[in-house]
């Protein structure tokens, strides 16, 4: 079997569980924090990065947009990339999105501020980046619900890497108290139908060591 | 015809032109500072980032990744990306490496400071950022020349994405004034091979305004 070396508010590691579920691939979970630099994660990924996939052929498997487009390319079922060249650049650019800038501008410092700084520093946060991360989750909000105002899903009328991408990065926001859904209703209705899937109301059990996340973080109706 | 828009610095916009005239796909180049914000960028982008390919249905195609992989699914010639989903995740990790990794630690920091900060804000570059980004690089020749030592190119017996990827950083390091070879002979013929490509050839003779490069920048013997 597959195992899947991750923590619990890694958003790429979220978004590989939540295709993985999708394509009804079965694999086991390892903790590993990439701060902590373990030979067992430096021995599978030199570059000390979750997510890894490993235990099978032709594992070991790195870095989160490999693993999603291995698995597009060997199992059927669920296709998450969308149906012909130019909906699948769709959703590459979309993917790209919120996995560089999303992570960048908005989970990343949320993530520093409200985590690292917390569970490893023992730091306050800092004011100023929270509210430039707290200003970039508006900004990326703005744009999903633009997008939603012309698409049932963020890529086009199917279910796709694009959602769960997006899906990864703003439920990282949300464990750690950084998102809210006041003027976005098309979002909140998305972000409602993406959380209510099989395949992700499986990871919100998940809990990171020493950070509670807000009451509503896993129910459906929030 | 298809467009680029592009900068001549932008190592992105550099793994597009290599992997289209590898492919043998023509477009015409079309100069877009990112800095400046032009509504002809934002307009093509939201996220206002070179590169774009646009002219040709199905565009504006964004980001880079996505326009490699849009022609690798579409024009047979010159397959970059592998033969088989195992070869492809190889290629796809060391790309992501390259395009994530390389350019955040070294390629960016030595673009800001060499690049931005003289042409734009005429301002003295940082010598704490510079020292950090040279030893980045170091780190990722190391890593280049482990993997020449068992492999004839970065993913395998073939070239692919991953030496464009790589290529496309180094040689902004190397207009920049941030390279050398000096304890590295296997990446040394590497690079001196991937630099002997037409593809490659091509956009050798590119200067960006203000800036000259050393003198052995576009020299095959360097």
């Amino acid at each position: 079997m597959w195992t899947l070396y991750q923590f619990p508010l890694c958003p790429f590691s979220r978004k590989v569980r939540i295709a993985l579920a999708e394509k009804n691939v079965d694999f086991a979970l390892e903790l590993e924090y990439p701060w902590a630099r373990s030979d067992r994660l430096l021995g599978l990924n030199q570059a000390g990065q979750t997510p890894v996939l490993a235990g099978e052929k032709p594992g070991p498997l790195v870095h989160s947009q490999a693993i999603c487009e291995y698995f597009e390319e060997t199992v059927e079922k669920a296709p998450l990339l969308g149906s012909g060249s130019a909906a699948r650049a769709e959703v590459r650019r979309l993917t790209a999105w919120f996995d560089e800038k999303c992570y960048a501008e908005a989970t990343n410092p949320l993530l520093l501020e409200r985590m690292y700084k917390r569970v490893v520093l023992r730091q306050p946060p800092e004011a100023r980046t929270l509210r430039a991360a707290s200003q970039a989750v508006a900004l990326h909000l703005d744009r999903i619900e633009a997008l939603l105002g012309e698409r049932r899903w963020l890529a086009g009328a199917t279910f796709s890497l694009a959602d769960v991408a997006a899906f990864a990065q703003l439920s990282v926001a949300d464990y750690l108290g950084g998102l809210g859904f006041s003027g976005y209703p098309d979002t909140k209705q998305w972000y409602s139908a993406v959380k209510s899937r099989p395949s992700v109301r499986r990871l919100l059990p998940d809990r990171m060591e020493g950070l509670v996340p807000p009451p509503h973080y896993d129910k459906l109706d929030f």
